[in-house]
């Protein structure tokens, strides 16, 4: 709900008047490539800039997949659910399998490839999976562990799966006081996936880094889908500016200690919380009336009915949120 | 698994060397036209032959939805399962929804449609619903009632969503003992269907008869999906063919009185009916040992396993099954 | 305009109450997959059947061209004018070059390419060429020789093009008095092509030669484009009828062989030839008056206006033409 | 290739932290929309805020036509030319006609869709031209007059087709010294047509304007392209301020003020003109050597060759080209 970090701002007011080139070819683009590669430990990673989630979702699955292969998603993926329709649009089915807590599990994820590929299944009748969608942190604020990653990484090897993360909320993963994943991980054990920007501190843009050499996107194939933005620099910088001394996870922790506040304040006051999350979004269950008084003082999302007279709502703090906001809900509660 | 009428392949050889225009400006296309308009008493109705069933469904909904627009689909239907991604590779969604053996009901559907068209359901994060798609008989052989399609088509109209019909198979319940809807029905029902030829006494081809005038299906549509057969004639002469002297449901009727042949005799030997289909279709009940004594003499297909030593079975019966045939099955039961 | 030749209808009669498995997986597909490779003396090569011209165009494009990729043709090519947009409903932009009576060399094809792919030239804003489409014989009937197919093979694979002739009439390509090119040759120096059935004895059907191997064709992406046909025997049937004792080569040739006569009798009366065809396609100049005559016996296509007086039609002949059916054209020129 | 104007630095910078509505349902987007519908005195129109202009153009054209309809473009279009296949990504060919400087004449478009909608021409064939596509001011730098759109407009409406206009660089046409055209005209003559942000002050941003009711362009079917930007008020609040106190116009003109200063002095030391520019693209035609040496001094376009010795360059001004940067390259004319 907020612009962009102070520093990046300033970056971009001082650079206002340079003269650019166009489509990403301009060195700050340059910069942030090399700062994130090395981040990520994987020198030959190819990184592309782009400016929204949704976009992102579409280009990366569109350059993996042909059009009778689908994705295998977590039914509650944001491409399952909240993309319009985006990854058809591109030709691709979305194969959902059933999930908890935003979460599939390597297990689950076997047993669904080993029928979905096998033999008899439906032969060239059924779409093919390909490749595996997850989201971490997931669209319920949970995350997965190191060790989770990495057998759903041999189960990806053993049905020949490509395997990519949205990483919108990203920051907010790594920097949970329970997460055991960093970034060389993911490099190390994904195909492709995306540092989230517009959540965390840019005023836009995601971080693609694209490390299967068999995937085919490129700025071309960027281009070909409308995506590819002319002031490129515009990207570049607020990487390059993300990437430099760490300010991409200092602030992405911000968001998480707020949430962390929010969650103990609300465990001590005896509210339940209503999934188990340890990053920037917190679900808790209140009393109607009292998300009726809450709704006064605080933004936040009505997320669904718990019985007659209770209800889920939806807290995400973000690397903006302050004390004295944090402060602001809990003398509400 | 056979392939046409009689009287087709006798007509086909009559006019083999005649000379005839092509892509379906020739008038046997014109006379099957005609005929279907009027076997449907919808004098305005549009007719369009295609080749197959994916081919019929993917064109049609394409003609219908925007790409952010979905279509509504039991979960079990056809182009949810085994069209490996046809509406997909054209830019839709398909919404899958419960049913139950393969048909939905009309309160159901509201109830869908009531959620997904609501101001607060994602608004423009998701895809929007913009036809219902069912099949008759469905998947699993049961059929819709005249009353149960008229209930779906007010929903339909509360929602303003477009009702399409795949009649893949429609001859069998026109025919079925217990069906009480006629092609008449379905064109004032639906915006479009498809009368089956394939399945149906046709080495090939599909009538889609279009009522809705906002259905952007013409032989330009079609030849842009690669589905206008050089040679119309080959499919006006099987549909004019079909729809003389009442051919289709004739023999659509065969199946469907062979079909209960079997069913009957099962039921006496006490085998569970695994579902109530009444249509050419027949979902059967065995002892694993059964099945692989079956399998010698008959063919058929086998769908899953019902607990530790069942498995059902599915017998389809077509306008081309003998009575020898039947009898000789009936022998090894 | 005729239907299928008569051994073609004999079997097809034959075997109409034989119960066959479906989707190609029958013995009739197996039968002629095995003959076409052996004619093409490609052990290797994958066969494909499919219905009709525009749709295996589609396909085959689809399954080599990423979305930012296009397809060289000549700009009097099929996909270019009379596909209704075919190649873009999959995503692909046609690339049109200037040719000659239907025809591009090498040299020519070289310079597009050398342009389209310099790194000065639009860079990640064009559509990069990855495929060269050219039909044989072309669409004015002309055809390739051998030495000249050598050549623009080398031309791609110095450009990183796959190369892909469309046969819809291939048969009257290589009965032509000057063909010098075999099916070996094509499978030799194609990544694909396709042999044209519904214009030389079929039916319907063409069947699809894929001798690369990254070339990424299969039952599901054919059924992803709604083109897999339920009763696949009838394509297989066909093409195995058409591959025996050189029956689609014996059929061919009778249509050169009438359109030769029909060209010598025109050039005897000094009509003006339009182009050097050798093939099933004969393009002659007349006075109008002329035209207006021959309308009343005989069918051809107008083609063009030449000057104020003259005009350009099309005499095509087939493998059904016959002797009589020449003298009667002949006697009214 | 410079950022923002400094009034929308500000005031990006002073709304920062504040927290805004995403999606484009903020309050900036609803005044930015106010002000454009009123400045083109056209308070029904639908104004859509996309981030760039190939994205824009993919969007809107994918929201008029279906598979089987093109867009008519002048061959040099940005369409045709440099946007990668996004136009075809989407499904849709693009049919290129003759032009000069980047025009098309009102007769040319009658003669060419008079061809292409004839009843002989192709018929089912050929892809239906449904929409004309022309950019104001052109790739060229040139400018369509009021009375040029009139005609061109009623062509369209004759041959039933809408009327799209690109306006990626608008304020450059609105502005130059022989314009005679204004927004409301183009919203009283146009289907739709875009007011790009990207090359007239903004960050980035392009303002698609909707007159006609029949185009499908929703925030659903922008997002369904992935084009939807989470923070929408950077939009907003672009365009709010660029149509504030006419600054889009205002600052526009300097870009064209500063080329005709480039014009006057190219002029006037005898260059040559290539074409007859008056707005912000300038193309001169230099010896090899000038060029040459201009090279060491300022950025410019190589565009072509003319003869042995000769070359075509572009020269583009903007709104933040200042007096000094035009003093500097006069001084090396």
């Amino acid at each position: 709900m907020e612009g962009a970090h102070p520093l990046i701002m300033k970056r971009l007011a001082e650079i206002n008047f340079d003269k650019n080139i166009g489509y990403g070819h301009d060195h700050y683009c340059e910069m942030a490539r090399e700062k994130i590669a090395r981040a990520c430990k994987a020198p030959d990673a190819r990184v592309h800039f782009l400016v929204g989630g949704t976009q992102t979702n579409a280009i990366v699955i569109d350059s993996i997949l042909r059009h009778n292969e689908g994705v295998v998603s977590p039914n509650t993926g944001h491409i399952c659910t909240h993309e319009a329709g985006a990854i058809e649009a591109c030709g691709h089915k979305v194969l959902p399998m059933d999930c908890k807590e935003g979460k599939i599990s390597a297990q689950a994820l076997a047993q669904y490839l080993k029928e979905a590929t096998s033999e008899d299944y439906g032969m060239e009748h059924v779409v093919e999976p390909r490749m595996v969608y997850i989201s971490n942190p997931t669209e319920y604020g949970t995350i997965y562990t190191l060790s989770e990653l990495y057998e759903i990484r041999k189960v990806c090897n053993k049905y020949n799966q490509m395997l990519y993360i949205d990483g919108a909320r990203l920051g907010y993963a790594l920097t949970a006081p329970d997460n055991d994943v960093t970034l060389p991980d993911l490099a190390r054990l994904c195909d492709a996936f995306y540092i989230g920007g517009t959540k965390v501190g840019a005023l836009f843009g995601e971080a693609v880094v694209v490390l299967n050499k068999d995937i085919k996107m490129s700025k071309g194939s960027i281009k070909n889908r409308g995506a590819l933005l002319a002031k490129g620099w515009l990207l570049g910088l607020q990487f390059d500016t993300l990437f430099t001394d760490d300010l991409y996870l200092k602030i992405a922790k911000n968001g998480v200690d707020q949430a962390m506040r929010i969650r103990k304040a609300i465990e001590a006051k005896g509210y339940p919380i209503y999934l188990d999350s340890t990053t920037n979004q917190q679900f808790v269950v209140f009393e109607d009336s009292k998300v009726a008084e809450l709704a006064k003082y605080v933004g936040f999302n009505f997320i669904e009915k718990v019985g007659a007279n209770h209800s889920v709502v939806r807290f995400a703090t973000s690397w903006a949120t302050t004390d004295e906001q944090v402060d602001e809900l809990l003398s509400h509660l």
